[in-house]
């Protein structure tokens, strides 16, 4: 039932013939998959920006437009970086492949592990945002913003365990809305603008001086307006995906999504500001801005209500980004032995599975600590991803040096530049912004501790498994196979003729609690009666549970056999259910042996399965 | 690591020699156990019934004086009725195991259902109340209402899972300091009236005409008071663990319980209508009433925070009703096939711990549903323990007819008009609360099919392995033994040792799939090198993961080995680490393959553990 469940949700497994080549991406699903991220940012970014400026009042709000150039500085700087990322390392991986690569491992897994909690704060802010957006064009929603999001995160999970182009496929319809719909209003905006049909009415003029604007200020929100830029590293990560040419693709993708990026924040920041629109909580500016250009008209707001729409889902399937390069990444460290080697595994539908259940738990998790509220969020998620940037872009600095040695500067000048923004970023909000990023220090560092230690174990292990010189095999000179016996039922017979044939001396064993001591004392003799031929033991634990007894019994076996050269097997006979719910009622105390069994020496333990009609 | 937490938090294993007697419970601790829960909810009951009754002014208060009397004759004809039950049933099982021999065992699972939704109630109202209790003494932590709650029904929990004696012992304390202050606060409430210190201020006088009450309204009221009464039926439940003379012990237990119940209940009862106290969200009514009675003087408010401080422990406390009648209600139910086996069994400490766990997650479950809100829980409450209640004192009737014949209804009086009382709350709350309490149909008739498709399972079992006639055992002529092979290493060399010796034939098997083609081929070559001898088999899976292929392999051997009449043997080669946490790190595949290949029939799965260094 759970396996048709499963089934009927992810879809039947798929072989590796009908997945191969058409589930890579087109240049248009790439978009579809990997820009969302980004573009989408413009839904709360310029707002981040006019909420610190706020802090002083209104009329500061003309510093956004001086802050959103910087901002667009930065992105060109940033478009130009990756470019060479991409070419430089078209087996994907990005910041914590290059950072790995071109500066040491250890910084690599800095950026690596900042990546991972990112894409888990990417999914939070984005779902977060897209229920903001919702709720701004029905207010009567506004009770269930947290619910709202954790469903959109579960759906996100389903479609991606489904496989990656399905995923490509049904999102491609909500970008390219969001994209047409954004772009149509701002150009209808500025079209009233020049018509004269949408008065100036900024909150002050540009250059005018406001009292309380210091330098300080400015860098917060410049700080949170880099926010925006959260979702170029994406595509960088997603190269194998592309079709051929890889490479190519990739980079042209990322050259159109940063345009389309660069103009929807300019336009945005600049409306906002010629309109006086400033924050409330309830409504998002931009639904408030959409409302403005639109009118209230009936055909306006049915044009309100399908931009509203348009920018939720676009979030959505932002949220959606981070399913794509979470795994992947996982993927990644785990083949680096940094990560537990179950994110190498694909799953039916030939998608890292574990990838993205680790990250939607994490998601939801993040949801649930701080109620689904985007501004607290933010500084975090804008940390989590300029550390990993400013290190990959040094090591692209570095790798170019590698590479052309002394004249490296001319082709690392996008890098360097671009490092140095980063740098200052993180400074900015290392110095300015403590009391909202300080998470980030402790949760990097019990990453970086937790990656080192399951690095070193697996390392150990090989080291110990590895066969070095020529093979002694053991030979036994004879196999006791011991029988643990609940009941005396129809599983003894079978369990007893396997045991017979593979042993040469067979021991039936039952342990008794206080509790049970008078109809134990009846099994054993039932057993007697109709095994007449197999040593029976009887053993009286003191204890509640079996266990413990169990194992001392078994521990006196192994030693004897280890005596006499010989194997010990110990039989455990387990029910094997027609229907699985139906595994919750029986086998809880074979598991247990089992589980305890397991960590003694020399022992075999194996499973006789019953299988049970109805 | 785990196991150790384990042993911190809830105590070393006992053994059934340092169990035995002396976790039996005296009446003065048996009180501190089982009363809590009609104790505590002097706490929230009257003030339930002035909620009601505001619904139409605060003038309507005074009719919670007669509805008060009503509340104790219910509660005399209950204890009445409970002592009959317990001298009738000393082995245990209320209201469960009463109705299911004197009515039927349908009835029975319909008591048993209510009773065991009704006991997460009872931790999840009382939590939530004492919460309450400590937030109207300290206003600062209201927000933190909720989060209050569930840290009550953790520390709970473990307290539980230590075993039964330890939590008498911790529990003393609060119940009888509960008692004593609040007798002390009634006594000095009493004094102050007589003594002419606090003067009369009722909203209205008794008997005063006030427009609005009905007799809907009042019937509503006298079900909200009557929740009041929802702990009478745990000592029935428990007659087991007392000290012997057991049934004695119990009922003179019940008799103290209810007299000291009933005198707080009339006592709060009285003073709030007297000193005019009316219902504040933010205040329970009892700590107004404590403040009145205590002044504001340094000195008594210190005996103010005392008289809060009680009261959120015996909420505390009360909640442990639930936590000790649940997991005996589930091991008498397990008994009887209607529920999992899981929980018959004891844990460490001699705590049937699956009841303990299943509790407590069903009680944080309901707080987050309900947000922790008392109001909104006590209806369903209410319906949960009078429908038991109901049926279990008809079932006592059908008792006492049984052993009477003709003249039955001498020794039934309680029973009849306690039935009839409870009946008519049921009716009461369907009629005119069916808002608030319709969950309760839907669930018990989950709760009623989950025990009979279980019951139907576990007997249909039985009769299928029953042993009816002679043994034929049956005789293999070989055993073919099935190594899976991952990578080459030191762990083989002991997995084909033991092959060797059990089987006659040896086959190693691998599997590779797509994405691994080129490695798997060099383990071909490798496994060949170091064991020339056995046979290899290399099969390509054309899905991403390889358990279909090995499935279908295991097939095809299996097929092969039983026209040979061989058993056949899997050996699933697993690592076992050195710590548990390790365990994540590896044997993915191997239980995954366990999980499937214990689905086919006539193979027997083995797992060859090796054991690791580090």
């Amino acid at each position: 039932m759970l396996q048709r469940l499963k089934n009927f949700l992810i879809g039947e497994p798929l072989t590796h013939d009908n997945s191969s080549d058409d589930h890579l991406l087109s240049k248009v699903q790439a978009l579809a998959m990997l820009s969302s991220d980004a573009l989408s940012s413009i839904a709360y970014g310029p707002e981040q920006v006019a909420l610190v400026l706020m802090a002083v009042s209104s009329a500061a709000i003309w510093w956004s437009i001086p802050i959103g150039i910087l901002v667009l500085v930065l992105l060109i700087s940033l478009t130009i970086s990756y470019r060479q990322v991409i070419k430089a390392y078209p087996q994907g991986g990005g910041a914590y492949m290059v950072t790995s690569e071109n500066l040491s491992p250890k910084f690599g897994l800095i950026a690596g592990g900042s990546l991972l909690v990112d894409y888990m704060l990417t999914v939070s802010v984005s779902v977060a945002a897209g229920a903001d957006a919702i709720t701004s064009a029905i207010p009567l929603l506004h009770p269930y913003n947290l619910k709202i999001s954790i469903i959109l995160v579960l759906f996100l999970m389903v479609l991606n365990l489904r496989g990656m182009r399905e995923s490509a496929k049904s999102l491609m319809v909500p970008v390219y809305l969001f994209i047409a719909s954004t772009l149509f209003l701002l150009g209808y905006g500025f079209l009233q603008i020049l018509t004269g049909h949408m008065p100036y009415a900024a909150t002050a003029h540009l250059g005018q001086p406001i009292t309380g604007v210091s330098v300080i200020l400015i860098l917060r929100a410049f700080t949170s307006g880099s926010a925006s830029l959260t979702g170029v590293e994406a595509i960088s990560n997603a190269v194998p995906f592309f079709k051929k040419p890889k490479s190519k693709n990739a980079a042209s993708t990322l050259f159109i999504m940063s345009s389309i990026l660069g103009i929807m924040f300019a336009g945005i920041t600049f409306l906002n500001w010629w309109t006086g629109i400033t924050p409330h909580s309830g409504v998002t500016m931009l639904a408030q801005l959409a409302r403005e250009i639109l009118g209230d008209s009936w055909f306006g707001s049915i044009l309100f209500y399908i931009f509203q729409f348009s920018t939720a889902m676009i979030l959505a399937v932002a949220a959606n980004t981070g399913f794509s390069a979470f795994p992947m990444l996982s993927f990644n460290m785990a083949k680096n032995k940094y990560m537990p080697h179950i994110y190498l595994e694909k799953g039916a539908r030939m998608a890292y599975s574990n990838g993205i259940l680790t990250l939607a738990i994490g998601a939801i998790t993040l949801l649930f600590i701080f109620r689904g509220n985007t501004e607290r969020l933010i500084p975090l998620y804008t940390i989590g991803v300029f550390v990993p940037f400013a290190l990959s872009q040094t090591g692209m600095v570095v790798h170019w040096s590698r590479e052309y040695g002394k004249g490296f500067w001319k082709h690392s000048l996008a890098n360097i530049l671009g490092a140095l923004i980063c740098y200052g970023i993180v400074l900015i909000l290392i110095l300015f912004r403590l009391g909202d990023i300080w998470p980030f220090f402790p949760i990097i560092a019990i990453l970086m501790w937790m990656f080192l230690k399951i690095k070193k174990h697996y390392d150990g292990v090989a080291q110990q498994l590895r066969i070095d010189g020529p093979i002694k095999e053991h030979h036994f000179q004879g196999n006791i196979v011991l029988i643990l016996v609940g009941n005396v039922t129809k599983a003894n017979i079978g369990a007893i003729s396997y045991a017979r044939s593979i042993g040469d001396k067979v021991i039936a064993m039952h342990v008794s609690t206080k509790d049970t001591e008078n109809k134990d004392k009846e099994i054993e003799q039932e057993f007697k009666k109709y095994f007449p031929e197999i040593e029976m033991v009887h053993i009286q634990s003191p204890y509640s549970s079996i266990t413990q007894s169990t194992i001392q019994y078994v521990d006196e076996v192994a030693t004897q056999a280890d005596k006499d050269n010989a194997t010990l097997t110990v039989l455990i006979p387990q029910f094997v259910p027609k229907k699985s719910w139906q595994n919750i009622l029986h086998n809880q105390t074979s598991l247990r042996l089992k589980y305890y069994l397991k960590w003694r020496e020399n022992i075999v333990i194996s499973s006789y399965s019953y299988h049970l009609k109805d």
